[in-house]
């Protein structure tokens, strides 16, 4: 069967080797050995746990290690913390991180290591932390999970990677690790998966032995197992959830290499950008910001914000933006397709109905000044009145500063706007690619 | 007092004088013995009734004078028509005309002439002709104004003429004659009705000794005394209605010739209609179409719905309409006024969520040919497609005979579109000023 010899064929790829498999479990071994040798020194009663994909055995290279020192419930939390961290610091040297809470992470023997602080708990209703959960998400699945769906784990995976719909942190809002697991148990194996998401539509809801009672609006609802409260995919976008959908039928129907690991691509070329605008007529918009120093999960969501702040503004300003995307370099660059970035002066202004005893007082305000008088249309004052910004770019460099932006981005270090053909230069390629190029990651 | 002096020299202005009462008169006289003569030798039992402004002495020069053939209830309505119309023809050559039923219109001794066919009834509950009632209103009217009121009543039409709200006819969709009596018969004179129009808003609902207890939706409701189901005002326009008031407040607050006798004002001058255009950015439009054989109370509703035919084919086309009037002369004039009539030639176009099982056709379809492939955005198929007119008068010119169009304009005799620049030609130079002037008839 061809479906089964490329999905072999990708397995062979991902699979972890023997070699590789030593060097992982060499590692934990060595990092968890590190931190036991650290707690007994301090005669602190923390439990060290290895979690995630490489405890289920479900991860492709390159894994995260997740290591978790589980503190006493009676840890106070800023003890937690504090401690956590020193451990951590110890341990691995590292960069201190944020997720609810912070954690460390370090490099070992080339491997991403994250050693995280967590609650001991004895079930998950006294949860203290998102991450408090973790611990049973690895019990769970290890204890479920067959040997063979591990590998069609590690297909599912490699999958939504390469379509680009893996991860569900902010850059991404995708498919969690967990949740292609729990996939694989409600549906048996990667091509099963597939199949059923052909016949996904918004708000599927899915659950293994039971379903949960909490009504959740999102695209796609799985109850955790360990958590009936709480919907696994909480954090996948609508549009990796169609994006899904939309691989999955073109995969089922011609199965290809590139839906796996898709072909490296180069940016648009400058002339193919200009000929593409050019054709369409609209009007380009380039805002580029400096890059906040955060780490991805805390810029992302900064810079989707400010992207919102720029589309209301411009929206706000009378401006139609057919399209929009940022892309995120040395800097960050908001790209922008308007339907026009220079309106008329004019623009009509509504008052209020001519019988409200107030009208006078937008009669006087209007006597004089506009562009038109005064007049009466279905029983309203109007007024043709001058815009204070009839162009996109004086827009946006003057009024940025109210609109509501991402805490990052609001001194707007280094702001540059640029509209119409000025956003034609080298340094806007790759963000003008991101707006202009639609073809999928499969695509060629 | 100075606002008593302005009256009194108004109604000094448009009081019939006794020479011009006396060719009223006579002319009634004239035109009723004439009817009665052929009736006579008819055999037909028909009744001669004056009725209208001149029954009730209320008019102000120069008056219609109506002429009412009262035909017994048993005859049939088509006899009442053939018979009502050879009589009238008989009596005044004149042509026919159309207002619910046909009558005829002649003119004598300089005076225009109405003579109506309807039906003697014994009351408005077997009515069976719109103009069965007027003959009640005329004997209402007559019963209840005081002799001083019919001057107060001449007073309110000069001032409703003056600043164009006089009249329930199509072209204004203002105030009737009757509606006039009943407002100094509710508030007690000229100045009251005024003083009261200040206070009106939205919705006012007004009576004599009686409400009715039909609702309707319009700007004034006026109970007709003499048929409590029906609206006296149900012609009047939200903005003749809304203009009325606002003239009432500035002439109470200084009261001026101009409100009765508007200063004749030239049409802007076409450096003029240039200048401001040009300052406001925006872009006009003439549509223009060979003006219809028609009566104008036939022909005004249809230029309306032309117009509002020509505003939907637009706004369907993407186009912003800012303002838009009509002139009617020669031929039709459509004067509009875009925000722009060159719209990018891309736009987007959106398709069915990605999960919809038919969202493949719409793949199908755009696959090639589009201005960039589908994507998905908020979970839905989009596309930038490409806009079949982007020009405003490219698509007035190709889809305008599949608007909705009045029916005389149908046909689009003589249609020719204009847009931008070439629009300023001194052919277009009333249509423009109609849609460019704001200023109230009061106003310099």
């Amino acid at each position: 069967m061809c479906h089964m010899s490329i999905e072999q064929e990708i397995l062979d790829r991902i699979k972890p080797d023997n070699s590789y498999r030593t060097l992982v479990d060499e590692t934990v071994f060595q990092v968890m050995e590190a931190v036991r040798r650290e707690i007994e020194g301090s005669g602190l009663e923390i439990e060290v746990l290895l979690v995630g994909s490489v405890a289920k055995d479900t991860y492709i290279p390159a894994p995260d290690i997740d290591i978790f020192m589980m503190f006493p419930e009676t840890t106070p939390r800023k003890e937690l913390e504090r401690r956590g961290l020193e451990l951590g610091r110890k341990v691995l040297g590292g960069e201190e991180r944020y997720a609810e809470h912070p954690y460390i992470r370090g490099l070992v023997n080339g491997l991403g290591v994250d050693l995280v602080p967590c609650y001991a708990i004895a079930d998950t209703s006294r949860m203290r932390s998102a991450v408090d959960r973790t611990p049973f998400h690895t019990e769970f699945v290890k204890s479920h999970l067959s040997e063979g769906q591990k590998d069609q784990v590690r297909l599912l995976k490699r999958f939504m990677k390469g379509i680009g719909v893996y991860g569900a942190e902010a850059r991404v809002e995708g498919f969690s690790g967990y949740l292609t697991e729990l996939l694989v148990l409600r549906y048996g194996d990667f091509r099963s998966v597939l199949e059923a998401a052909t016949q996904w539509s918004y708000a599927t809801t899915l659950y293994l032995e039971q379903r949960g009672e909490t009504d959740f609006d999102s695209p796609l609802v799985f109850y955790d197992p360990v958590d009936l409260d709480r919907n696994v995919a909480s954090a996948l976008s609508t549009d990796c959830f169609a994006l899904f959908i939309q691989a999955s039928r073109e995969y089922l129907e011609r199965e290809r290499e590139e839906f796996f690991f898709p072909r490296t691509r180069e940016p648009l070329s400058m002339p193919e950008i200009r000929r593409m605008m050019e054709e369409r007529g609209t009007s380009p918009v380039i805002v580029r910001m400096a890059r906040p120093g955060l780490t991805d999960d805390n810029l992302f969501p900064q810079v989707k914000k400010t992207l919102e702040g720029i589309l209301s503004l411009l929206r706000g300003g009378d401006f139609e933006v057919l399209d929009s995307t940022w892309y995120v370099d040395d800097d960050t660059a908001f790209a922008l397709e308007l339907k026009a970035h220079r309106l008329p002066v004019a623009m009509m202004h509504a008052g209020p109905p001519v019988w409200i005893e107030h009208s006078e007082r937008f009669l006087e305000k209007w006597r004089t000044g506009g562009l038109s008088r005064p007049f009466i249309r279905n029983g309203r004052w109007m007024v043709m009145a001058r815009r204070e910004h009839p162009d996109a770019k004086e827009l946006l460099s003057s009024d940025l500063d109210q609109s509501s932006l991402g805490s990052g981005f609001r001194k707007m270090e280094g702001l540059s706007v640029q509209e119409g053909i000025e956003v034609f230069t080298e340094s806007n390629r790759r963000a003008l690619s991101a707006l202009l190029d639609k073809r999928k990651n499969w695509e060629v």
